[in-house]
């Protein structure tokens, strides 16, 4: 017999649940058709179905541990709630959390979906053996997570890790948040976007001119174009990791966590832009020139699992890609919550709404 | 009966000793003749001897929880000792921890300066009744720490809290620490000189200019004339506040603690200095923007004593001045330490120190 859990990812264009056990064994892991976009009926409709189908199917190997579910946006742990997530529309106020309760009779517990891949990461990825992380990923905007004493960081109002909109350049770049010169300004694939065509405005000599007349100009080109060598797109790829390195040599002088994850789609153009991470950790942070690890870290995991009392600093790319979400959801129900005052309004509502079956 | 313990400051240029009860209440406050230059034998002997004077005087209204000493420089938590501290010259690897309380017969616990400012603001200052906050002393340099759920969050190899050496400029002033635009090099009391005599020297009509001619051209006479209207010493505490506001936006989009407390001695600067933080917030950091109080808040601390479960941040100055980390030494025997791995280690060699006495 053992515990098991079951994870959903409900912050793509699909619809993701995965069924681990405690050890971190993926016992299974399910795409449903169904978009978020179709809304939160149909959508809640699809989740419990499969997520009862995966009970049928596994409730014979030991008692189910509880439901995690991670989701874009802001949650209100207290209502179980989801707020401001674009990805979303129309689920503010919509009480899921005590919805899926009801429905199915077991704990469900919500989570933001960047903490919920610090967590993922954190299990059965990059930091696996670590107490204390924090995640940046570098999609489209830029996210982050973190994980203290073993526990997700929400800070006092659930809004903690917006890494992404951290001040690295103060006169720089406008970003979507109306500061000017965050990092998201910088590292996203939006901003490599920006920058390759501002490198072609600026008429440098390059390949990225032909490239972005393509109406399908994206970051991977640009990417693609720094593989094979050319100038231009390399130096958009050196001040992604510039602006990176930046804010990484703050966070490490405040925080002097053990482990930084970078995720997320840009985190594979690791090889081009961390030279320059690098250079700024060693030339801006004296708790990274105290604590860094003899050899610059690649990629790949069991180099950077680490005893307890590490003295190191490591910084990594992560490993699970976008599974990192989901099986970090699949993670919460096996965390140790007694000591979360809201985990305990999250549980009276559960019995209250348990009793009402 | 009530429980007290005692709190000493080794950081200063005196030796200073607090006797305070678990409810808070100061019972003595001394201050030895002793300077901490004068070598740690000597310094070691007349700590000893007033924290037995203070006992003797106190023993009668309960039993002595503890003894915390706050220390300037990196504290090894397992090992009992205390490094690279410019003020403690031969302290390196000397057992200080254990010495004392082999002489006393009481435990000792010693933490770094900044994070005992940071009890000391929570427990009787600026931060009653909040769980995690951070503190950031503008003094001839700029230090921090920081509470997290309540203790002391020391980071992996005990050097968190470098908020000082965050990059705020990153082509901006060069630091002493070797890196360009950290914090300390704008909102320091050396900053506020040095960028003084940038303004002197760029040959603006100011009556910095004489001031400086003076052998005494200190922070505090630019502080002096910024008050007295002078257009170019306001304008150096507009750039004290702007790189704090830059700074100051990145942690709460980071971390979300409710509450940062300023001090140091050129938090007295607050009224001239706090505008230009308040702006870079509102402009910089969409988590302060969301969590702002209605009314900025000023000097005083009641009004800004929090229930749980706020949803504010506050920005406040300290209020405790060099109390701060006598006081936080205090409070150091009352925590719950028993979830940290390195206190066991530190009660382990109590006790073995305790079967050699």
């Amino acid at each position: 017999m053992t515990n098991y859990s079951i994870g959903v990812d409900l912050g793509g264009t699909n619809l993701r649940i995965a069924t681990i056990d405690e050890h971190g064994n993926v016992l299974e892991k399910v795409t449903l058709g169904v978009r978020v976009t179709q809304g939160r009926d149909l959508v809640v409709e699809d989740m419990c179905g499969a997520i009862q189908a995966a009970i049928a199917k596994f409730q014979a190997i030991g008692p189910l541990q509880g439901i995690g579910i991670g989701v874009p946006g802001i949650i209100d742990m207290a209502k179980g709630t989801v707020h401001e997530s674009p990805n979303l529309p129309g689920w503010d106020n919509y009480p899921v959390r005590d919805k899926i309760e009801k429905r199915l009779g077991t704990p469900v517990i919500l989570e933001n979906d960047a903490n919920s891949a610090a967590l993922g990461e954190m299990w059965l990825g990059a930091a696996r053996g670590v107490e204390d992380m924090a995640i940046i990923t570098l999609g489209t905007g830029v996210g982050g997570g973190m994980v203290l004493r073993g526990r997700v960081w929400h800070g006092a109002t659930g809004m903690a890790g917006e890494f992404g909109h951290m001040t690295v350049e103060p006169d720089g770049a406008l970003c979507l948040c109306g500061n000017r010169g965050c990092l998201e300004a910088y590292s996203s694939a939006t901003a490599i976007l920006r920058m390759a065509r501002e490198a072609v405005a600026s008429g440098a000599a390059t390949r990225l001119r032909e490239a972005s007349a393509n109406a399908e100009f994206s970051a991977r080109m640009v990417y693609n174009l720094a593989m094979q060598g050319d100038e231009e797109a390399r130096k958009v790829f050196d001040r992604v990791g510039r602006a990176l390195g930046i804010l990484l040599a703050g966070l490490i002088n405040a925080l002097n966590l053990p482990m930084y994850v970078i995720g997320g789609g840009v985190s594979a153009a690791w090889d081009l832009f961390s030279p320059a991470v690098f250079q700024e950790l060693r030339e801006r942070s004296m708790v990274y020139a105290a604590t860094a690890p003899e050899a610059k870290p690649g990629r790949g995991v069991s180099a950077h699992v680490m005893p307890g009392g590490t003295t190191k600093t490591i910084i990594t790319p992560a490993v699970l890609g976008s599974d990192a979400g989901l099986f970090g959801a699949a993670r919460l129900p096996f965390l140790d919550r007694r000591s979360d005052q809201r985990t305990a309004v999250r549980s009276m509502t559960f019995r209250k709404a348990l009793r009402k079956v």
